[in-house]
């Protein structure tokens, strides 16, 4: 029985997560389908009800039934590395490779179609609020006026990306910024635009959830701090106890998205609430262990060494 | 209640199950993310547990808690006809947009996810047996000494693309091609091949289900005929009864593979035995309706205009 690894080649989380799978004892199998077809190869036959499949990379080789879990940390774009690569390649590597692994039955960490589906930020804001978490009033439109109503009403506003960050080379960080008292909102129609009132934060919470193992971290923010990821505080990140209904309130957030990993973060307020900014299935967790000690690496390698549930 | 039509604005099926709804007297928004953010625009807010949506094309403002069900017909790219089009705008239309729906609990031909899923090639492969279907025997690889066994054991061999048809303007065809007997397999090593045994037909079969109607249709093949898709044989598509066998593996594949929409295309062989080819989640039904006469489009309505279930 294999655990198989999707990433890179450069990604230290994976190798912190590889460390703890080889001291258990656990086979595992790393896999870039960006090296795909030439250093990473794969073979499946369907033949009168029966199945076979192979995976191999280098010269180890996997027939995929003893595949026992799948963790998706980062996989490259397939076929990304292949010597004539175009888009069309990296579409009919996805489609053979995904549809290889999408039928076996095997754990995801997390799955696919649920991965991509919390990757949207409305509908992280909507179940955040059904789940129970505070969560600080948000707008996402395309019409001017709903924008400046919104600034006006809640006076000190935060304007974010809705997707993340824009995709190109190099890769450009977009903060999250505070809406200026005389801004022009009417550039607001010429795309959509995610406005939230601002959380004056004392300190960022990350609470990394493994399964049903809970990692809570805060890190104390400068006065005027607006985007806890930006800007060197001088401060570290300690290990902090999740709130019972903090605890609660995610337990229903990643059952109702069905995944099994989610790095939460929050911004904590004067009177210690902590207040809901989004959740990222597929968020780092390196940082926070090599500055807390908490075993978060340990606990991914455990679950996905797991034999079943 | 509303029903919310995802599509482009040249599309002739569409049409059809507008003009159905419209018989019906049930309310519909039709609606292009190509066209956001200008002439199709959106706004969302949530706050203090609260959430209010809408949706707008032209004059038209849908509330979108009033949306019963979405049809993902063809939705253009979001933002693709916006003055300042690029890959930045699409993805933040895209999030936004998708983001507010996925939130709603409305009922979808097809959900997002589901499709994304049911488009994988080896999966619909592997499903199809598991369900019941007859499958001719099919291998994906990169291998090009396992591509050889193959075409070897088999003699009579086609070879398709994974993943459909590749991107591009203008779009172009692949059809499914027999290989010949004294094939190169080396440049299999360059990216995943399917290969399937070759079914020698006596006729296509389209099997359109929509959620528990089951419309079925035949068209006599010619004798050398490969693809059913290409080459004019001057027959027509004829109505034809579903064998309750295929019918119960189809309600098996539906269900496993959540969705309520599919078009499923069979070779019919001299024995009358319908071999599964593929299930397209967002298959055509316009042509077979009109040389058949089944009403393909106003089940697809009647499904959307329902109020539950």
């Amino acid at each position: 029985m294999t655990v198989l690894v999707l990433t890179c080649e450069q990604d230290v989380t994976a190798d912190m997560v590889v460390d703890r799978l080889n001291a258990r004892g656990v086979p595992l199998l790393r896999f870039d389908p960006a090296d795909m077809p030439a250093r990473c190869a794969m073979s499946a036959e369907y033949v009168h009800g029966e199945f076979e499949g192979y995976l191999s990379t280098g010269s180890r080789v996997v027939n995929v039934d003893h595949i026992r879990s799948v963790w998706v940390r980062r996989p490259g774009l397939p076929a990304a590395h292949a010597e004539d690569a175009c888009e069309w390649l990296t579409v009919e590597c996805a489609q053979a490779f995904y549809g290889l692994l999408e039928g076996l039955g095997a754990r995801w960490m997390n799955p696919l179609a649920a991965a991509d589906r919390a990757r949207l930020k409305p509908w992280q804001v909507r179940l955040a609020h059904r789940c129970g978490f505070p969560v600080p009033a948000t707008v996402v439109t395309t019409y001017p006026q709903v924008a400046q109503r919104f600034a006006e009403r809640y006076r000190h506003v935060v304007v974010k990306s809705v997707s993340g960050r824009p995709a190109g080379e190099p890769p450009v960080a977009l903060p999250t910024t505070l809406v200026p008292a005389d801004a022009d909102f009417s550039s607001v129609s010429a795309g959509p635009t995610l406005l939230q009132r601002f959380v004056g934060r004392s300190a960022d919470i990350r609470l990394t959830v493994v399964g049903d193992q809970f990692f809570a971290a805060r890190k104390v923010s400068a006065a005027d701090q607006v985007d806890g990821r930006f800007g060197n505080t001088g401060e570290c990140w300690r290990p902090v106890e999740t709130p019972g209904h903090i605890r609660r309130a995610a337990n229903a957030y990643l059952l109702s998205a069905q995944l099994v990993y989610g790095a939460f973060d929050f911004a904590e307020d004067a009177d210690g609430t902590w207040w809901f900014l989004e959740c990222n299935q597929g968020g780092q967790f390196g940082f926070v262990e090599l500055e807390t000690g908490q075993p978060i690496a340990d606990a991914v390698a455990e679950w996905l060494g797991r034999l079943s549930g």
